[in-house]
């Protein structure tokens, strides 16, 4: 049988949305037909959230009875503070973060068969209470009380008040703010994709957002910001840009943030952080913008010597790193805020793949050794004789 | 744009793996070249593992030595058991795995960008405490204290011996051993398939592992044996059984654990579980074997009169219920019991799909409105008015 391996399911359609649009060729980005531009301009996360969730950007009063249904899930159950407590301090705020999702589910009421609804109801539980988590666990590794969340907050406040007790200027609030309404869908990206694997076998919503969380983790997916804050530190003066990027290309390595799959000219996200982060940088007197612009224009002109024509671009993850770090996170939850914002599209994407499910259970070519007998364990050479020695991670 | 939606990924083929084949068409399952049934009658659960995660058998010295490693690994950090304990006992016990795996991480040290290594080291670990994790809990929520893992014992034993405190007698024993060696790999199932997503991205073992124990949870997949035993356990007496399918069949229900997209003809996991299960229910005085046989027979009888001539085969869910059962396995953590056994084949898969990593990142058709103005929220008309008013639980 000749079949084509497909490793990475490039240019297959797995799927159909109503959510986000990806238009790679002309740099557009629309959540349910509105431009990222106009809702990263004009409207705020819990508008974005709602629409969604429920097909359409909220009046006064959806938008204030969402806000309260927002307001009265953000609290964490004392059982999962008692946990949170458990944890050594050193552990990774992602890894703390994918465990704290998965416990959530314990203190929210089950079926019989031990699954819970998969609803509104419950992707609002997880929509408020991925900031709560972060800024407790943020808390709690320093060594500080949790602070509790504050009902006339909003999301992106709430987060920046629960983290450090003072309610943040209204830069920050919008700064954080339009970082989550940028991040909070992205069509078939890998977390969102795996959350639809995991509710494709009738996996709850629990379930399915925490299998996002652990596929946001990868260095190819939320873990790139992370990394591009290292590398403006180790930059740490825009004029040693060039020189660092010279170094980096010499050693055959790869810039991070750069470059993405799908835009074929830049993110459109990419220019709306851009923006925000040169705003904070002014307003936060931080220089990591400066560098980051500087290492993009680096990036460029070393590229147009080997390939003239050619450019690359900055990508979403690349100018999160100075808009987070000026406003006072740490690199190593940067990766959770992009979590914060994204549960909105994977909680929407969960209750779509709900909506007309199918088993996503794909093929694969076995390419290993032929059918042969059993031998006893006497009779076995090990190691160095064995005829089918191929370990799990040396595959052809 | 024309293309062509495969919302199943049936018969798209994303990648290739030396670890297992399926053969639906002639009903045959082998690891790395053994037949399940040679594997089943000859070997015991670490044997597989072992030639799962090395690529052969393992010598007498070979299994000493991976026995001790897992022995070494098998208890639970204080640290977890005191997360445990904050878990309300209502938690159903699929859940409580997922956290727990996710948590196993918090134990283990991590690389300066908050990552742990992906290595044979890490899939022991992962090996070793699923049941440990899965015994401790079905304790603690009977409020009993956990026992710890005898170093001397299988895994297989050892489960049955920290549930209880008894070391098993050697029929149930093997049971459960043949029960992990039948259930430890099976190609890209859904739950394999979603760790190699997340994998896929960089995230390392704990997130793709924590994935698939999320994905393994629906009634599509491990979720199956639980409602099989519900329906053993409405229907009571084997006689009953034929009525009960009629029933079933009249309301347009599913019978559950029967038929399976990959095999054409019997599960060669079903003959081995049904031949464990008969000897269970002689050795343990239980009546849950002779239910299912005469569910099997009843469910071929009331198909025959309506399709001639086709016939429907048992799966490996659909046996595992009487099995599992007789071994005085609670019904609700049947799929915990599937995990113990898939964990060897998810961490092999994790392995293998680093080796020669892609992103696993296919395509979405946007099916949503078009690029539309932006309204402010003063003018916006709300759930009823809405022009876009899809919600995402209602895509066309």
């Amino acid at each position: 049988m000749s079949t084509v391996v497909n490793p990475g399911l490039e240019g297959v359609v797995v799927g159909e949305t109503v959510l986000s649009n990806v238009e790679g060729e002309v740099g557009r980005l629309t959540y349910r037909g509105y431009d990222i531009h106009d809702l990263a301009e004009h409207a705020n996360f819990e508008e974005v959230a709602h629409l969604l969730l429920f097909g359409h950007l909220p009046t006064h009063d959806e938008l204030g009875d969402f806000n309260r249904r927002l307001a009265s899930r953000r609290a964490l159950p004392s059982g999962l503070l008692a946990m949170l407590h458990a944890v050594p301090r050193d552990a990774w705020p992602m890894d703390v973060l994918r465990t704290a999702t998965s416990a959530v589910a314990h203190f929210v009421p089950h079926r019989p068969d031990g699954s819970h609804e998969t609803s509104v109801d419950t992707a609002v539980d997880l929509i408020a209470k991925f900031p709560t988590i972060v800024a407790t666990w943020d808390r709690m590794r320093r060594g500080l009380e949790p602070i509790a969340p504050d009902p006339k907050l909003t999301t992106a406040a709430n987060f920046l008040y629960m983290r450090t007790g003072e309610k943040p200027i209204p830069e920050a609030e919008k700064a954080l703010d339009t970082y989550l309404v940028l991040l909070a869908d992205h069509s078939y990206n890998a977390s969102t994709f795996s959350a639809r694997v995991t509710a494709s076998t009738g996996a709850d919503i629990y379930c399915a957002v925490t299998a996002a969380v652990a596929t946001l983790a990868g260095d190819l997916h939320g873990g790139a910001p992370a990394k591009v804050m290292t590398m403006l530190e180790e930059i740490g003066l825009p004029e040693k840009a060039e020189p660092y990027v010279r170094d980096l290309l010499a050693r055959h390595e790869k810039i991070m943030g750069m470059g993405h799959r799908e835009y074929k000219i830049r993110d459109p996200r990419a220019a709306q952080l851009e923006q925000m982060a040169k705003n904070l940088t002014e307003k936060s007197h931080t220089k990591w913008y400066l560098i980051a612009r500087a290492l993009e224009d680096a990036s460029n002109k070393v590229l147009q010597e080997a390939k003239p024509g050619k450019r690359i671009y900055a990508n979403v993850e690349f100018y999160t790193a100075p808009t987070l770090s000026s406003l006072g996170i740490p690199s190593d939850e940067f990766t959770c805020m992009f979590a914060c914002g994204r549960v909105a599209g994977w909680t929407a994407h969960v209750l779509e793949q709900f909506s007309h499910n199918r088993l996503i259970r794909p093929q694969a070519t076995y390419v290993g050794p032929e059918v042969h007998p059993y031998e006893p364990i006497g009779k076995r050479h090990g190691q160095n004789g064995a005829t089918n020695g191929k370990s799990a991670g040396a595959n052809n």
